[in-house]
């Protein structure tokens, strides 16, 4: 065994009831790792183009890594990935918690789900045994219900449940799957491809104990790294306030997305900002699977909202989208926002979004009381914004527009609405201002799987903590970037960045544990993933293995039809900030398509976006230079 | 200080007789390292295309390294740099020894010399100071003269004297550049450039004691590669037989070069392998700087022709070039042939292969003794070779002709001698012969200085010994290479092999020393490179670094109109092996032109060969993208 590494995927035929395992050669798990690249991999074998997404032709994966379960911090994230009903793209989502580590106990590193179940079922598998089981009786239950009822059916205590609520059941575009109640892999509809496969949920459970190449170093890695942790600056404010804590800053520095980005600045700011969550409703901080971090916030309140804390709390995108973006300035409500998005298994980004859109769409005059069932649905108002999360979820009303995604949605509604709909290859944006770092409008652009927050870095947090610049220089970038430049240098670290990312989402690693950042730097995490498989690797083929699985996601969507003419940025980012302290900024429109041409460019594409034959042979992608390109 | 390094560049204009120091920042070092990549950023910023390179207007580099000098085996070498007289394009050449290292105890990591002296002069590099002193005295003396005179004049028995003999200063075309009369920069013609420039000598001396930034690391670094090195297989080899040792392998493979690639198999193999080598002539075992390898022979003889053992001892090259090339099987002659070479400043490999072209160019009748002053110059004709190596020297006769090189030589003698004329852009064949590894066909007609052998990884060796292939797997080559195939996985691994010889050729390191054949692994000299500098490096930087390099070259070569018309390879390659092993194999003429393109392609460069603009600025070369291209 030159390369270390042995592992199993499980394939499973919904509509055959066949259950196989696959036992790869340890240089195809170098080759594809695991989470996106694993995915892709997949994807680009076994899917063909132009299937509708909710279709039983569609395939859906659910993919850890190599390295999942090892216990060093923020090594625990798992991939969601199917052909996207909300793009009609790549779809993939990641979420942390437990549920991949126990994946890779159970004996497996990835599933590949094909196929369509006659009735509802759920999948149990159990110490490299899988089993589909019937889920009649689960059908129709929100993802609380779900977990407790298989969890008392198997009886055990110890299982894993990942879930779909009763948005995916009903095809809600931007339905998610929910690990644990509160690690969801949220974006892309990836719970709406369950619901289509009337997959109710894939409950895990092992007692396979990893083995590692270099068990010792692993474990001082892991010490190394939780030390580290400790005396992180980043590390200890997001211990301190949790993704939330990024409220304050964002909008000091005028990007916190507010009333569907038409301000950088939100009146409302203290009152739902990380400190105050602290305040308030915190109950405790929590984390996932052996993560020294703790950035996940458990929250609970009595009234006016009752919120359950098994649900876990709102992260900074919910705090953003269900609160200044809908301008809402009560965090409560904003929670039991969250806690009901959870329940009901829905992308709290994408809700919140198009719960925006519907407000300024209503503030516009193009939609009425009579396309409202009577409600004023106007920005700030709390009790719209609730409801509006279970008419989304039920189909219910406008409801059953917005669950369409907001390009969709838009193009129901005409008169103009497009211009309100914020959203990149139909999928709604995240809660970054792009005209306050650029980088975020090349991601929005670029990004495979439409507007994302996790494909790219946000360099404003470089201006703000320049000694973290030290992180970034063993990938060659050594100069601070400029949060407005789309020049030159700034292309450059994002195709450079972009690997970095696409390497983390195809490993598994968090990014709020890893450099940049973060505590891990790119020297230790190498040494990392060598400690755990035995490969004698380097920073140079792992990122080259990034480069490939945004390759390979690019080339799945231009066999969807989805190309250059796709890598779009809304109108509002080029228009010029109203107020606050961008006021007058905006993305300069010249500058910004010159950059998606020199980005093409840098990677060796074609004047079309498309990757050169060249590229793909450089990345030992051969066998898609045969796809239609 | 925030990427550590400081250091200072000398500038000398021979015509102005003005020195200059400038001191470039920390970033600039970073980016282009030394060696090939720093003397290609001056060449490109200093040098107007299309000048004659024998022309004052020529600017010449002796670049050693950021890493040189520190105490670790490999890392002593350095690049003397100049538009080659040879092949009209770009040139350099490198060489161990102790000058490189020394040069950076007088306190510089390189030379940029313009212009030409009014009459012969030498440069002495002190401590930090530079003088250009007379050399009417040196004119005419050959190497060995050269530095005992210098020594005495200086009275000081520790300087280090980089030199050419009399073939520089008569502007042979493969006059080669000398340190310690033992270690040369032999290819491209660099001693020619300093002849037009009427430079004979640079003379260096310091006091400098270098710092790193963690010398108890270095140390340790050190430590490791010398106890290493005593226990790895191919460097227990080189240090019992040196390079010679090849000779018996590739024999035994059918590719040893015999009579001007006629053939692989030398009947008189075993007369003139390492092992005879060890057994007769040899006089001790010699080294590098601080080198452990111990790879360098010396050697001495009274009869038939007494050899001054203080010109050192032939490499594999000089064995092949001036013996089975040749068809001479007499050691001592060959020996003597190369005391000879070093003694008056010649390539002995380009100077095998004009002498063995004039000698098939006899055997055809095409030269015949009208031409050769009534000599019989046959293969295997000991005394005509001898003679030949002075007359080049001098430019007597036939000697005149081929001190131009086999492209000029055969041009001009005509009659259809240049099938026998084996080149690349016009410097001769080292002794590889391709068809029996097909990474060095790519080489020869891709190196932007021609036929090169330190520019691809000779794929045999891995046959030969398949556990070392662990050693390439931080590069992401994780498969053995067929060394038949011109496939894409052969052109894939030569792109990122071309990147390791850049980056070593940058650095100045080694390659008997280090991966992927010799002890230093690639994880442990991207530690050695950042315990030096302080730099926070990766392999991923350093391998992009290589890539540049070539690129720079690439466009050097543009510029001097040498484009993709001149990626050739001599047509004898591609006709079957006429007898031993590899009897009938050929290089596929198709299979060559398709990898030729898939190379341009892999690299991000167009259909003419040329980088674009994108890779470029991805290299970080903005600057260069206002080039004529």
């Amino acid at each position: 065994m030159p390369f270390g590494y042995n592992g199993k995927i499980l394939h499973i035929d919904l509509t055959l009831k066949e259950i196989s395992i696959e036992e790869p050669s340890p240089a195809w798990y170098r080759a594809y790792l695991g989470g996106s690249a694993m995915a892709l991999y997949y994807l680009l074998k076994n899917l063909d183009p132009n299937v509708n997404p909710l279709s039983e032709k569609n395939v859906l994966i659910f993919a850890s890594s190599v390295v999942t379960g090892a216990p060093i911090s923020g090594f625990s994230r798992y991939t969601v990935s199917a052909k996207s009903p909300l793009t009609g793209g790549f779809g993939e989502a990641e979420a942390g918690g437990y549920w991949g580590p126990e994946l890779k106990f159970a004996g497996f590193e990835a599933i590949v789900i094909k196929g369509k179940a006659e009735s509802p079922v759920y999948i149990w598998i159990h110490n490299g045994k899988a089993e589909i089981r019937d889920a009649e009786e689960l059908w129709g239950l929100d993802n609380g219900e779900v977990k407790e009822r298989i969890t008392r059916e198997l009886g055990d205590e110890r299982i894993r449940v990942a879930s779909i609520g009763p948005a995916g059941e009903r095809l809600v575009r931007f339905a998610n799957v929910i690990n644990e109640l509160r690690h969801s892999n949220g974006r892309t509809g990836m719970g709406a491809v369950m619901g289509s496969k009337n997959l109710k949920a894939i409950a895990v459970r092992g007692d396979n104990r990893l083995e590692y190449a270099k068990p010792d170093l692993v474990k001082e890695i892991a010490r190394w790294h939780n030390e580290r942790i400790k005396t992180h600056g980043p590390n200890i404010q997001f211990r301190d306030l949790g993704t939330p804590g990024l409220v304050a800053g964002l909008n000091a520095l005028g990007i916190l997305p507010t009333r569907n980005f038409r301000e950088g600045v939100f009146e409302g700011a203290e009152k739902i900002n990380g400190q105050t969550l602290k305040e308030t409703i915190l109950k405790e901080a929590e984390t996932c699977y052996a993560c020294a971090v703790r950035c996940k916030r458990v929250v609970s309140s009595d009234k006016p909202y009752p919120i359950d804390p098994k649900f876990g709390g709102p992260e900074y995108e919910t705090v953003a989208s269900l609160g200044s973006f809908c301008g809402i300035d009560n965090l409560p409500a904003i929670a039991k926002g969250h806690e009901m998005c959870n329940r009901f298994g829905i992308d709290t980004i994408s809700t919140g979004a198009v719960i925006s859109f519907a407000m300024e769409c209503f503030e516009a005059g193009i939609l009425t009381e009579a396309d409202t069932g009577g409600r004023e649905i106007r920005f700030g108002n709390e009790e719209a914004m609730l409801r509006l999360i279970e008419d989304i979820t039920y189909r219910r009303g406008l409801g059953d527009i917005l669950a369409e995604g907001v390009r969709v949605a838009s193009e129901r509604i005409g008169k103009g609405a497009e211009r309100f709909a914020f959203h990149s290859k139909g999928q709604e944006a995240p809660m970054h201002d792009p005209r306050g770092k650029t980088s975020v409008a090349l991601s929005y652009a670029l990004s495979p799987t439409g507007a994302d927050h996790l494909e790219a870095q946000h360099e404003t947090a470089f201006q703000i903590r320049s000694p973290l610049l030290d992180q970034l220089a063993p990938l060659g970038i050594l100069e601070p970037i400029d949060p407005f430049s789309l020049g030159p240098e700034k292309v450059r670290a994002f195709t450079i960045m972009q690997r970095v990312w696409y390497l983390y989402n195809s490993l598994g690693i968090c990014n709020f544990t890893a450099a940049p950042l973060f505590a891990l730097t790119f020297p230790k995490l190498v040494e990392a993933v060598s400690a755990i498989t035995g490969w004698d690797t380097s920073l140079w083929e792992l990122l080259r293995i990034g480069e490939k699985a945004n390759v390979m996601a690019r080339i799945f969507n231009i066999r969807e039809g989805i190309d250059k003419k796709a890598d779009l940025l809304p109108r509002r980012f080029f228009e010029p900030m109203p107020s606050g302290p961008l006021v007058g900024k905006g993305i300069d429109e010249g500058e910004f398509h010159r950059a998606l041409e020199l980005y093409y460019e840098i990677l060796g594409w074609d004047e079309n976006g498309v990757p050169r034959a060249g590229r793909l042979i450089d990345l030992e992608l051969e066998w898609l230079t045969k796809e239609p390109r």
